[in-house]
């Protein structure tokens, strides 16, 4: 038998590998990089620099699909009504990878396609008059929000067991709500707006 | 030589390595567990019943700590003060977890310390009159908020590496924002008060 044909290692590869690596274990090391593409590790320090190299470049496929929404985040209506949907879409891709947000958040952005999602929405707000100090406040606000709901939108339908005679209050909300996805849903939503409409408040300035 | 003394196996002593593990690496195996741990695998299963299990004990570890804190939520003022510090006090004790939070919240909450702190929440807004279906959306909420401010706070001092020319927007707002702990603290601030704020709305209900 000959053998197996290997596709060329590319950083496009190295990449996809890394954010399959993260989607399973919520974490990647060089080694088992190595060992998923089938070469040996230094061969792939001839495609990429280092670590943050390939978290970016995993953060990239990610953010190219939500770039890819032709929702995002235009599609007319008021600019609250924009912020909501940028964050209904980004938290959407996100959510995909939940795993992954943990190592992608403790890297620096530097990829074009991430960097982008952010420059609209602090685009939109600018358009509006936000001063630069509370684009970056509001940014980070929804930035917050959207990463806890993709995660959230990951746990399992019933996120708390209850034992009713200790947990009286958390027992009863969990009954009266609509469960499954209806929950994480719901949260997001009056969240989001909640957020978008606290935007104009003079508390962004510190 | 004799052989080194080991401590016994105990499920405090699993839940720890666990918790180790996951702050390291974003994820726990069984065999990483045991050879961490110097025993076999199969000796951990005399101790716990499974995954699930040594999740909710490495949770019950980091609940632990904020229950400990005894502005939690207590120590008076408004209701929407006391909310604010539940939100505060818990992001500030997953924060030192951050890549540990998909893994934890991938899992069902079973354990004692981690449903006092939503039950303390949800007891807090029912006393304040809440129905119940609008107790399980803002225990939501401000649990989102945390997660995402809690992964936030483990970002690097500057998130975006920005090129003016492409992110002008994105580039100002950072150029005017004092960086390091003030972004992510500026903004978990303002986020989670007005996030308190929009609670008492109608749009609860869903």
């Amino acid at each position: 038998m000959g053998r197996p044909r290997k596709p060329l290692l590319s950083k496009e590869r190295i990449y996809r590998a890394a954010l399959d690596l993260v989607d399973e274990r919520g974490e990647f090391t060089l080694p088992d990089l190595a060992r998923r593409l089938g070469v040996s590790p230094s061969s792939i320090y001839h495609h990429v620099e280092g670590r943050s190299e390939i978290v970016n470049g995993m953060r990239s496929i990610i953010s190219a699909d939500v770039l890819a929404d032709g929702q995002f985040p235009a599609g007319g209506g008021t600019w609250q009504e924009q912020a909501v949907r940028w964050a209904r879409v980004y938290r959407n891709g996100l959510g995909q990878h939940a795993k992954a947000i943990p190592v992608l958040v403790g890297e620096a952005v530097t990829d074009d396609a991430t960097l982008e999602i952010y420059e609209r929405l602090a685009a939109l707000l600018t358009d509006q008059g936000f001063p630069p100090r509370a684009v970056m406040v509001a940014v980070s606000i929804l930035d917050n929000f959207v990463l806890g709901s993709a995660i959230d939108a990951a746990s399992p339908d019933v996120p708390w067991v209850t034992r009713p005679p200790v947990h009286p209050a958390l027992h009863e909300a969990l009954s009266a709500a609509d469960l499954s996805q209806h929950r994480s849903e719901a949260a997001f939503k009056a969240g989001v707006e909640a957020l978008v409409d606290g935007l104009e408040g003079s508390r962004l300035e510190w």
